[in-house]
């Protein structure tokens, strides 16, 4: 592995799995394949996208050709549409004539769309088969942890999946130098909710160097995934099936995945929406007794970053209140919200009164003219 | 539990689970959902077909209602063509619409069809929820055995699915008073097929039996049934996942699931399709030198009971040989067959060249103008 390469083992019992963070990577890909006694016999499906595949496909299948695999490579079309019933019907279709075997694998080149999609094919493919993530966003760092893997149902979203961990993760900085700069920030999102659930001083880090991040800097944001991905990884390693700790990482998700909806998904970014469902919650926080203060320091951050912190005008409230409780984060219809006590800690309330949930969604209205 | 009630344990670590099978039991279902502690504020969704829901939907919906559960039953069109994604696509609709949360279960009310179809709802809603089948066929007797649940593409069979084990399985014997005798038949074509890999004195007492079980005798047919289950049980005991052992439940089954798909899905029951296969596969074991009776014995037992013995002539070797090659059953290229070694035990060959396949398939037709 080139020097500088961190490597973060996710420790789930049988189904532990590295994640190789660092530059030039898929130039390794097929060495990494033959490391981890994935057969050359049996037929890879490489799945991608239409923004990703003339950057990255060619190079990751010369790389596993000269290891001696054979690949095929299906292109689906970017953005959250294809995480769908019928694009997976087409993967396996792929799959079938291309003669993938029990013993392949379903490698996922893309962003967290790809990621959870081709899992999904990796896991139900004769009723599952083995999986390499190979994230190229920021946001993917979040799905390449935990093995959840899902597609959309038009009520509601990754309501179809699984929990299929990969083999491995193989994460090239280089990759990132393509993302457009909304992406970017979307991505950090994700990586400062994590600082936000755990790590009080990884916040502060993120708050530090928020230049470094937003210009791609190699080495601050192969460390900034890293933590991420760490704090990621411990809270799955103690709850793999999401039965109770793992809900904490719907710090914000509950308004943001609602957001998505009503907004259509795509016109929203997952990483912007959470950002401003992060605001809310830390909203609740407050009305809970805990500090004001974590509400304004978590809009502060997120704003420095250049994440929206409120609601946009188009979403209106009844068509989000009605949207989240579609979501399936509501057990024998309580609502339940993962509510900050500080900043780098939260806890999880399931006795949230839902006019709480609609005065604030309101409330997150406020100074959209402003902004 | 009503006097004359069999129950068999699947040994499967934490994932064990009951088979009663017995009579009248569906009127208890509600005291089993509640002596399983599934949650009575989680909706249930029940699954059934349009052959079965008449028949016995009522009496499920009275015994959960009046243990206090809230059932929302979807009928999916009798048939294979419901195994299908948009068929998977309606009943996550359906679920989603009911309310059911991640403590709900799903139940397979009904044949092969709709235990495969329900189980990958059960396992892919969420990524997983609990199922509790009901079979109201002979034949489901084999796939309420072993959490193996599926949905076919248009190229393949049970080519999209997931291992997802039931809470518990209640086979009420009253049910099968409604079959079709062609049903019956194939039915009774599985149960022998678990005689045939594993035991040869229940094969025995299957031929002496032969009468009683197409006469639907209860206390004849709930042995059976359970001898049946046993053999399935022992075998996925050992291997949950199909790493070795389980696949010797696959004898008759690579010749089997060809001549479904080229006959169509649902000309040829699945039981009628194996019994074929189990003769040609016994016929395959005279080429690796076994006797010659033990294809003679198969032909004898499956045509006692009226099923068929060979290959329909609208079948083409051809379209056959082809079939098989998408079969999931052929890893890395080779031909694998489960072949008998005698009456009551078999073994797995992976040499089995395919001109010999070839010529039993052709072989298989002869004699059809007498038949």
């Amino acid at each position: 592995m080139a020097g500088g390469t961190r490597e973060l083992q996710v420790e789930l019992g049988e189904r532990s799995y590295p994640i190789y963070i660092g530059t030039d990577l898929i130039a390794q890909a097929g060495e990494l394949f033959l490391k981890h006694g994935l057969p050359v016999k049996s037929p890879i499906l490489l799945v991608t996208d239409s923004s990703v595949v003339d950057l990255y496909a060619d190079k990751v299948e010369a790389s596993l050709g000269e290891a001696g695999y054979a690949v095929t490579t299906a292109v689906v079309p970017s953005g959250e549409a294809s995480k769908c019933l019928e694009v997976l019907d087409e993967l396996v279709g792929t799959a079938l004539q291309a003669g993938l075997d029990r013993k392949s694998t379903v490698i996922a080149l893309g962003g967290g769309v790809v990621g959870d999609l081709a899992g999904f094919v990796a896991a139900s493919y004769m009723r599952g088969v083995r999986f390499v993530q190979m994230p190229t966003t920021i946001l993917a760092h979040d799905s390449s942890v935990g093995g959840k893997v899902a597609v959309n149902h038009r009520l509601a979203k990754n309501i179809i999946g699984a929990f299929h961990q990969p083999e491995f993760v193989l994460y090239d900085l280089d990759t990132l130098a393509s993302l457009p700069v909304r992406e970017v920030r979307a991505g950090l999102s994700e990586v400062i909710k994590h600082g936000l659930i755990w790590n009080e001083q990884f916040v502060a880090w993120c708050d530090d160097n928020a230049d470094k991040l937003l210009a791609l800097d190699s080495d601050s944001l192969g460390y900034a995934l890293y933590e991420g991905c760490k704090v990621k990884s411990i809270v799955v390693s103690r709850d793999e099936r999401e039965n109770d700790l793992r809900a904490i990482l719907n710090l914000g998700h509950t308004i943001g995945h609602a957001l998505e909806a009503v907004a259509g998904y795509g016109e929203l970014l997952h990483g912007e929406a959470i950002a401003i469902g992060m605001v809310g919650s830390a909203r609740l926080a407050a009305r809970f007794g805990y500090s004001a203060e974590i509400a304004e320091e978590t809009e502060r951050i997120f704003a420095k970053f250049g994440l929206p912190v409120r609601i946009p005008d188009s979403c209106d409230t009844d068509g989000i209140m009605s949207a989240m409780l579609h979501d399936k984060k509501f057990s024998e219809g309580k609502m339940v919200f993962v509510v900050p006590t500080a900043i780098g800690s939260v806890e999880i309330r399931n006795d949230v009164p839902s006019s709480w949930v609609r005065e604030i969604v309101d409330g997150l209205r406020e100074g959209n003219e402003r902004l």
